[in-house]
């Protein structure tokens, strides 16, 4: 089970800039409130993690994509986080040089960068890839930006094109459409399901379990996280309490290489939902440890009280990865007993200087607790937002900029175009 | 020429929430004020541009270390982020795999995670590889860390252990005695240049020049910003006066994936230099386009307007990628079309919502267009830090955390060490 060690947020530790005891079992009393009114309605999410048939039919089909040589995913946003996640969690950090384990290699293409598109395409033999396409509207501009640019190849070079798509969507919408008319292999995105909380559906699973990941062990972990509610709900009562008392930013900091991009799915599930009025919005701050202790820590340790901070450590020492040498301090160390007392040293600093800071503790980095430690955050921005007296799921604010990005689109006809 | 947009700061655009244009005029003049008193006494990265001799020669060094596959650069923070920065902006994004055109294979190791060291030393073959460490105290212990572990397996391995080792660390310290007593090729780092203002220095020089970059070039590029100086102060101008008028995150968003690590870069820059005392420290995010604005626009459009934002565009508009599909708007137009029309989207609709932000407009993405903005970008940092009246160069709050890791390393004898 995960654990939240959040002692350094007490003001026993951290006077005035903490939370007293009393103050903390009020706010979690508010917030298991609001995980029983939100358990009442239950949000698509929720419902995700005793999908076992739906992940074992994905774990099935997954079986006949293992003969290409690179899975492409294309998507943004909610649509490419949570595989980007996945892959970075579970997978060899150089899966894709090789180390793949006999499993196609996994590339998640999350942008409009001519540059980026065209060097992808540079390294992927179109006869040796499939194409995952997720967009939950269909419509998503980006994307379908992508996937023209792909089809068009795929048209020309193959004439068994068709074979080399996957589609994720909603039941609506252009690809919904264009898969019904060409045949293509679809998986919908359950319509109560948004983006950023769509990690533990088909919108992850699929390419999770062509990597070979476990993807039933990653259900289970998120259902079993369930019996560990007071997780969820601590996080977010200090999360409330802390931004409500001035703390406009919250730093989530993982001390792991593997854990570095799960900071970037948290970053869009915080922002997102909980960014919704002029009044409310903790803006979230990616940093990983140690790396950021020499580009970040001294502002965290010096600069303005404005932040909470929330670490991740892992308990697992393996692999040893043991220092020799003679005649300096290090000799005889581990490495892993170096980055613990990096962490360790790190935290005991922030709480000198009063700041408030909290560790997830994962026993160790496998799919089960990939799918606990995901549930978990889904769970604490859930009750964050209700909280906080927001819709936590949706996103009005994008609108006006992409209304804005087509009417130029459309209006111009020189060299933008 | 680099260029800075900054009309959408102005409350001719933002009403309250911007700069009167009378306003800008005093704020930049004490910033030009600012910069005078600078090159006074010019702090040792203003004395790197000009260093064309050092950079031939390192030019002509790093030939010799062309045959070798790959180049592992052990450096954590200053020693680390310039590297990364450089390679992705000047390589291909697939350098590592089968593009890098006859240069070395560049890995920046600067973490200690036990599991990302191991899985590195997976695949590569020690015979092929030439470490460059890079630290300038020569004693810090994340790079220290992973220098034991690959010596002691370069020293089982090849009896000509000391050529596939280079050094660019200072006058003193473990390194620079490791290398006299061993006779290993170092570079110095200048006294006078700290970490994360040294990516013009030997620190990022030497691993540009072997991987094939125009290290000439860069710096000319930097030399001639000088001639610039408009752009640097009024960035510090703006930056400096919405950070007094409370708005205390500021959002870096290059619209370029080869541009991305540049905001790591900044992060870095920005947090150490600007950090120093608890009235006073932005804190610097770090954000990519079109990307975010499917995970971080919501909070920039509707939450509170704590932000200002710094947008990086190209104008270069290759590589052509044409979107072909008939029957769709995308049809017939370009993906470089669609990203310049996202980032003015997004521009117009912050600007609506009374949101300063200002965007460099880049005019092609090489050695001297990077040399030209990391060089403004230090320029307008120290600027800042002079107006802000703290000191932009050092760093004492690391120290803390430091010494509370070692006492934990030195006292712990069971599973942590």
């Amino acid at each position: 089970m995960i654990e939240l060690d959040y002692r350094n947020c007490l003001a026993a530790r951290i006077g005035s800039e903490g939370i007293s005891e009393e103050k903390l079992e009020s706010v979690k009393k508010q917030a298991f409130a609001e995980l029983e009114n939100i358990k009442k309605n239950p949000p698509g999410f929720m419902k995700l993690p005793v999908r076992f048939d739906e992940a074992r039919k994905i774990r099935e089909d997954a079986k006949k994509y293992r003969d290409f040589k690179n899975l492409v995913v294309l998507g943004i946003g909610g649509s490419a986080l949570g595989n980007i996640t996945l892959k970075n969690m579970l997978t060899h950090t150089y899966h894709n040089q090789g180390k793949n384990g006999g499993y196609p290699n996994l590339y998640v293409l999350d942008n409009v960068d001519p540059e980026w598109t065209s060097e992808l395409s540079d390294i992927i033999d179109l006869k040796d890839t499939v194409f995952n396409v997720i967009t939950k509207s269909g419509s998503t501009a980006e994307t379908l930006s992508n996937f023209f640019f792909f089809l068009e190849k795929l048209k020309k070079e193959r004439s068994d094109w068709k074979d080399h798509l996957v589609f994720t969507t909603g039941n609506k919408g252009f690809l919904r459409e264009f898969a019904d008319e060409n045949g293509i292999k679809t998986y919908s995105v359950p319509e109560d399901v948004g983006g950023r909380y769509s990690v533990l559906s088909e919108v992850g699973l699929f390419p999770a379990a062509v990597t070979g990941l476990n993807i039933e062990s990653l259900l289970e972990g998120a259902a079993d996280a369930e019996e560990n509610e007071h997780v969820p709900v601590t996080y977010a009562a200090l999360q409330y309490y802390f931004y409500k008392k001035g703390k406009n930013i919250s730093v989530f900091m993982p001390y792991s290489k593997k854990l570095e991009s799960t900071a970037d799915w948290f970053r869009q599930l915080w922002a997102e939902s909980l960014g919704k009025n002029e009044k409310t919005g903790p803006t979230p701050v990616k940093a990983i440890g140690t790396t950021d202790q020499h580009s970040q820590v001294q502002l965290y340790m010096e600069g303005p009280k404005d932040k909470v901070f929330t670490f991740l450590s892992v308990k697992d020492s393996s692999p040893e990865v043991k220092l020799k040498y003679d005649g300096h301090f290090l000799g005889g160390k581990t490495m892993r007993g170096l980055f613990n007392a990096e962490l360790e040293g790190t935290t005991g600093a922030l709480t000198k200087e009063d700041r408030p800071n909290m560790n997830f503790e994962i026993p160790k980095i496998d799919a089960y607790n990939a799918g606990e430690l995901l549930y978990q955050l889904e769970m604490a921005c859930a009750i964050t937002g209700g909280m906080l007296g927001i819709d936590p799921f949706n996103q009005p604010g994008v609108e006006l900029g992409k209304k804005l990005a087509y009417e130029i689109l459309e209006k111009n006809t020189g060299q933008l175009i």
